[in-house]
């Protein structure tokens, strides 16, 4: 059985992530196809845009076999943490690819630059050092020194100041790192850009844009045609049962509470939170009626959006530096979905596999899963329905969904 | 110029402290009433109904001179803390008289019982030690052990099972030990008993009960018989510009978030928070959709309804034992309100003041005052009225009320 592993956010699954999961189905002639997808916090820092058990549902119902969890401290993470927690898992879980979607489109460039930037390491990390203390981020900082190394010589090397890019040179880089045996494949993005709008004429819009398209609406009808049948489907059956999607903006008076209750002292203690932001986002916080306004008032050259949303991530779950520090690699595979395919998959390879899987949560020794478990209480919570206290310990009571 | 000085929460202001205030102010031969009032957070650990400034009116309204506020460090501790804070400052505001309700009514037997119970002091602590090991809570302890001591002579000694006589013993207890020159007097309350609902064909009911009948009936037309105009219009004016009532009930939502995303040996930092009952509260705020479903699951013979409380509001402003260690004495007197009265007696015995007394807030180098501020912030969130930007850091913006 050839298995393929992709690493995902579903946030909520569309019909660019349908395209994405059959042209690596069909690249690597996969029998199986996994996600591994993040929870209810998501990497760029924002609550799930619906729960995690909705959004295994639209993933199974178009395409993938096994939907599994990348834990809280790697779903929330800067993208090389993200990666190594993504790539970990499906290296565990014995994919034979990995497949992820680029504005690249083709995989040489990626191995040429990842070759390139490690015989450079030491000029690279010079550079991006330099870059960020004339106060630009990370991301801006890395394909700063990343364009300084590429020789103009006949090779091609990937454009690392898209989005997807990077994150695709991560999971390479991260598939090194722990010597995965797992081929790398990309599939190029119908619509490259993360941060596009719904444009008319195209069945293809990103996440976020989506999103955004719901929120302003207040309504899902203006995005049918971007999403596969089962996605609406899950969308629809989500307000039925709640108030609200996840958002900050909707969060926000919990988050900002929490803000506000800490002091500065506290609020440097948790993960990512750095360099004196703290006043920043006690003061904003109390100025600030929606979290628009707040984000209008901490946003800087030298954060990005995403790394701040990553702090108030931190912030909301009490997620703290010492506790990041804590965790070195992923320690369980928690399964949150299958169809019948995948589980013939589980049956076959589980004594295989480098890590212990979980179908249905118990124990509470492993810290790490506790981290999950309590990322989805705090998410329960804030969604601030009538019946939050059936909604308490959900990891505990959802057994894996089976489509 | 005599001053008399009282210790307060006038939450709300009603007829029974319009009586204590007018009988004081005659027993004492008062030129000027001192009020000592709690802030935002009282000493049952309940939020206020109404904030300090609301209530800093209403008490100029009906007799008060001068409201300064007894310092959440203080206004949320055990009997003996709450007392010790607010003997403090009035003797600090060189008072001649602290005056109190209680069931007593007569000062003689609260000074017999004082005297009898420091002679016997070690037998008192070896009693109450023992009897809380029984797993009764420390009022009753105390009351306990005292009657143990009381002696079957002719002298008169006090019925500490009363709850405005402990607090009365407390104060008495405060000023000897130190050492202050103020005389102590006693006020009969007219209707004894800090429980009692309201009842027909009277003027006086107790602040709890005038609280109960506001919320039950969703207005304040039921308690007009039990309060001063000025109260009343107060309480009118709230209703105009808030959409609630303070209660736990109506900031469940925040506290349970606050309580649920801390893990236990977080919540076991904060003051009050003893002997493993973070788990139980833990759980049960996952339980319960209401305060009072919480409560009903917290409560136990080892802990009064008021000592959870106080974990509760410790807990909601992020208040820890090692700051509540860090206080060792009140460091100033934080001025709410005064009459043309009660300025004239700053003017002329300011100087003589044994701590500095503060009109404006504008410094933040005094960590107890620090946390007033803190709480206040916390209190105007939790209200969750639409204006909250404007309510943020009131303790800055807001000079003392003028009656």
């Amino acid at each position: 059985m050839i298995a393929t592993g992709v690493i995902v956010e579903y946030n909520p699954f569309h019909n660019g992530h349908l395209h994405h999961i059959r042209q690596s189905r069909k690249e690597t002639n996969a029998d199986i196809v996994i996600a591994v997808m993040s929870g209810h916090f998501l990497q760029r820092g924002e609550p799930a845009f619906v729960d995690k058990w909705s959004r295994t549902r639209m993933a199974l119902a178009s395409g993938a076999d096994l939907v599994v969890e990348l834990p809280y401290v790697y779903a929330t993470a800067q993208a090389s943490d993200f990666a190594k927690g993504g790539i970990s898992i499906l290296d565990a879980l014995c994919c034979n690819y990995f497949s992820f979607g680029s504005e690249e489109g083709n995989i040489i460039p990626f191995l040429n630059s990842y070759s390139l930037l490690q015989e450079h390491n030491d000029t690279l990390q010079q550079i991006i050092k330099d870059s960020i203390q004339t106060g630009i981020s990370y991301p801006q900082a890395l394909n700063t020194a990343y364009k300084q190394l590429v020789p103009m010589n006949g090779q091609s090397f990937v454009d690392l100041s898209k989005p997807n890019n990077i994150l695709g040179f991560h999971y390479i880089e991260a598939a090194y790192k722990i010597r995965s045996k797992m081929k790398a494949v990309t599939i190029q993005r119908i619509k490259a850009g993360f941060h596009d709008t719904i444009e008319v004429d195209s069945t293809i819009a990103s996440a976020t844009g989506i999103r955004q398209a719901v929120f302003k609406e207040a309504s899902i009808d203006g995005i049918v045609s971007y999403m596969p049948q089962a996605s609406l489907k899950g969308l629809d059956e989500w307000q039925q049962s709640n108030t609200t999607f996840g958002s900050w903006e909707a969060f926000w008076p919990l988050l900002r509470f929490t803000i506000i209750r800490h002091t500065p002292q506290e609020l440097a203690s948790f993960a990512e939170v750095t360099e004196g932001i703290e006043h920043l986002l006690l003061r904003a916080a109390k100025e600030s009626e929606s979290f628009e306004a707040f984000m209008k008032k901490v946003k800087s050259k030298r954060y990005t959006w995403t790394r701040i949303q990553r702090m108030l991530t931190h912030i909301f779950t009490g997620f703290t530096w010492q506790r990041l520090k804590s965790f070195k690699q992923p320690s369980y595979i928690r399964l949150l979905g299958m169809t019948n395919n995948g589980q013939k998959y589980l049956s076959l390879k589980k004594k295989e596999f480098k890590l212990p899987i979980i179908s249905r949560v118990a124990s509470l020794d492993d810290a790490m899963l506790m981290q999950d478990i309590h990322a989805t209480d705090l998410y329960m919570l804030a969604l601030n329905g009538p019946e939050n206290t059936k909604r308490m310990g959900l990891d505990y009571k959802t057994p894996p969904i089976r489509v």
